[in-house]
């Protein structure tokens, strides 16, 4: 093993440090002289041919293990729950459709698109409905954007760190390039009342989900969408048609949308006053707190993995802002001793997940390994405690505290608080 | 209907004049003051609950019509074959898993990752064998890549326009986020000899697909990819790995990889003479010519589309080049004796599919429509006849020329060539 410059404290190597001394090997790689003594004879499946193109693929049946985590049902709220996305088993930063996360009121409602409505109306000029056809007509615009639910990591806000994965605790998140029709083009054909400054949205589904956004943000950058990652929504994502209110909580972009009401005032639904509010330690409770904070996630070497080797791995993770983009991502591998920039893959995206990256040599001594994002505006991913003194304990939404993973001399890595 | 400020002839809009202008509709909107009367009863998907949450998503019931269009077999040669991404019916530029586009000499071979191997001999210092685990242990890169067939689009140097769709035409094209290890990372460890000048990739698949690329793109910009859209590359992609050369004919991304030898000249395997040339009218061929050409395609309003009504349409499309990204895209609605420049979606990345759009407003008349695409390198997308005129009439490979859809009095979309 090659002696490389360090970054910062427990091995976490700088990669331009590392590809100007020369790569050398993250894994267990056989090398021979004699090729024929270390490579298989050959394999059936080079013997003939298999199946050929098929209309709609299906994944590896070696892969039967990446799923999302579904929660089990209650007889009593049938449909209600959620699934979460194996982040720590994906790579890249766009989650495929069958694996983005769910979070369902009343269940996913099998609907008929020729039968489906969108209505505008409120303090509008002349109240509008839309088929599913009509808006497919539509001029539209794609963006790559996170959705994260607002009680993601809730499990961080306990009193005890449960011995888990990255998945269970993180995985309401995902990211998907949406495509769809601007929410101004259609406020604007419908005419906006000169008192209106709250917007309405409700489901199709049966719980009616609905949430109230001020009228700014839905001039701004919300629009109706239609499309994910190329294809037609999927019925978990709100088929045929959801709102998408980009780096705010995600049960405000409305699933199933049927209706639009422009208001003078927030609804104050059941979902904005029952749930999705912040209790602080006063007894009083935030209520439209609608941006995610800047956050971010080490996905490998996560939580119930193990390290099968000392010497070189690849530390990656996820960031993310509902403030904008991700500006830098440090890692520390000392508890917080010492920390270093990770790379960051490809330009990052406003209001997308980051993919960071950052090698780590491991000498098999323990370690505390953690990441913290820093987004565009300046703020900075605060400490769990830090997180936890701004509310009442009961608070379960908007954690955005740093996640630390303990390596032990045996090279289980465990979710911990300190 | 509003009066719009032309961009260019029967019909084009900018987008920027018709924004300041306010927005007219696009759909058949209904517009009533009873709303209640233009409202369906609550349909019975609000009444109940859906099922929950679920481990693997698939698509609504209600667009089975969106697939691949996949090509009979033929028993004589058992899973030699292509299926087409269905690209008249998506939207954004991601192509989902599922509608990537395919092309197999042997069918789809099913390997266990466990079994498999990727040998990296020839010349160099130390030949190295890699499991899938090991590859896995590798630093990874992210980067959204077009892959395009050589021999997509080959239908249009035909002697008579086809009348059928654009993704029977130029469905051999697919974009996603593709995830993996770069190839210079495991060069590097295996030392490459002083005169290695081209690598050689063969595939685990029963026709032993070869291809060699030199070895400057080897070291620059290829990858042996891992995750496709964030999870496992699919089987039909080359699950557990394929090679992805950003760029170049889809076939030099060789999938099952198995074999990477370096060389110090090209292997004329057999996929390199006798197909993936271009017969030239003087009876030789151009071998490894790797880049795909600069290209455009309307997407909407398309081959066996139908137009419902007169009035505004937005005409979208794809532009890729496989020198490099995207700087503007050409459309005309008259045939090609005007043009105006389409907007671009998001910020256009090197070597992916780019989505452009513009509004037209259709009067009724007969229309050409017609997009043409200038990469950052300055290449402009050629006429079919400028193509045609480059190589002999056998051709079908590497045809990047303008796609004409006639617009007819009834509405009806048509392929054309003049």
């Amino acid at each position: 093993m090659k002696n490389f410059d360090l970054a910062a404290g427990n091995g976490l190597i700088n990669r331009r440090h590392m590809l100007s001394l020369g790569m050398a090997s993250f894994g267990s790689v056989v090398v021979s002289k004699s090729l024929a003594a270390q490579t298989p004879d050959i394999p059936a499946w080079s013997k003939s041919p298999g199946p050929g193109a098929s209309e709609y693929g299906a994944p590896s049946r070696f892969t039967d293990d990446i799923k999302r985590l579904a929660s089990a049902s209650n007889p009593i709220t049938p449909g209600t729950g959620a699934s979460r996305t194996p982040l720590h088993l994906l790579q890249g930063t766009i989650t495929p459709n069958s694996l983005h996360f769910e979070r369902h009121h009343s269940g996913v409602p099998d609907i008929d698109p020729a039968e489906h409505r969108l209505i505008i109306h409120g303090m509008v000029r002349q109240p509008l409905v839309f088929s599913y056809e009509d808006l497919l007509a539509y001029p539209q615009t794609s963006h790559t954007y996170f959705l994260e639910c607002s009680g993601n990591s809730g499990a961080s806000t306990g009193a005890n760190a449960v011995d888990t994965s990255a998945a269970t605790l993180h995985g309401l998140l995902s990211c998907a390039q949406w495509t769809g029709v601007m929410l101004s083009t259609l406020l604007d054909e419908a005419g906006i009342g000169p008192d209106a400054s709250w917007v309405m949205a409700t489901g199709a589904d049966a719980a009616s989900l609905g949430r109230s956004i001020p009228l700014y943000k839905a001039l701004n950058d919300v629009f109706i969408a239609l499309y994910q990652n190329g294809e037609p929504i999927r019925p978990e994502q709100g088929y045929p048609m959801r709102m998408f209110v980009p780096g705010w909580e995600g049960n405000v972009s409305v699933k199933w949308l049927t209706q639009i009401k422009l208001t003078d005032g927030p609804a104050n639904f059941k979902d904005e006053t029952s749930r999705y509010t912040e209790l602080l330690t006063n007894g009083k409770a935030l209520q439209f707190t609608f941006p995610m904070g800047v956050k971010s996630l080490i996905t490998s070497p996560s939580g119930q993995m193990s390290l099968q080797r000392q010497g070189l791995h690849e530390v990656t993770g996820l960031a993310w802002s509902g403030h904008g983009g991700i500006r830098r991502v440090e890692v520390s591998a000392d508890g917080g001793m010492t920390w270093t920039d990770a790379h960051l893959d490809q330009n990052p995206a406003n209001l997308a997940l980051v993919r960071f990256r950052i090698p780590w040599q491991w000498s098999g001594g323990p370690a505390i390994l953690q990441s913290r994002a820093t987004d565009a505006t300046g703020n900075v991913q605060p400490t769990r405690e830090a997180v936890l003194a701004l509310y009442s304990s009961a608070n379960r939404y908007h954690f955005n505290g740093i996640q630390r993973w303990a390596v032990s001399v045996q090279g289980e890595v465990k979710n911990v608080y300190a």
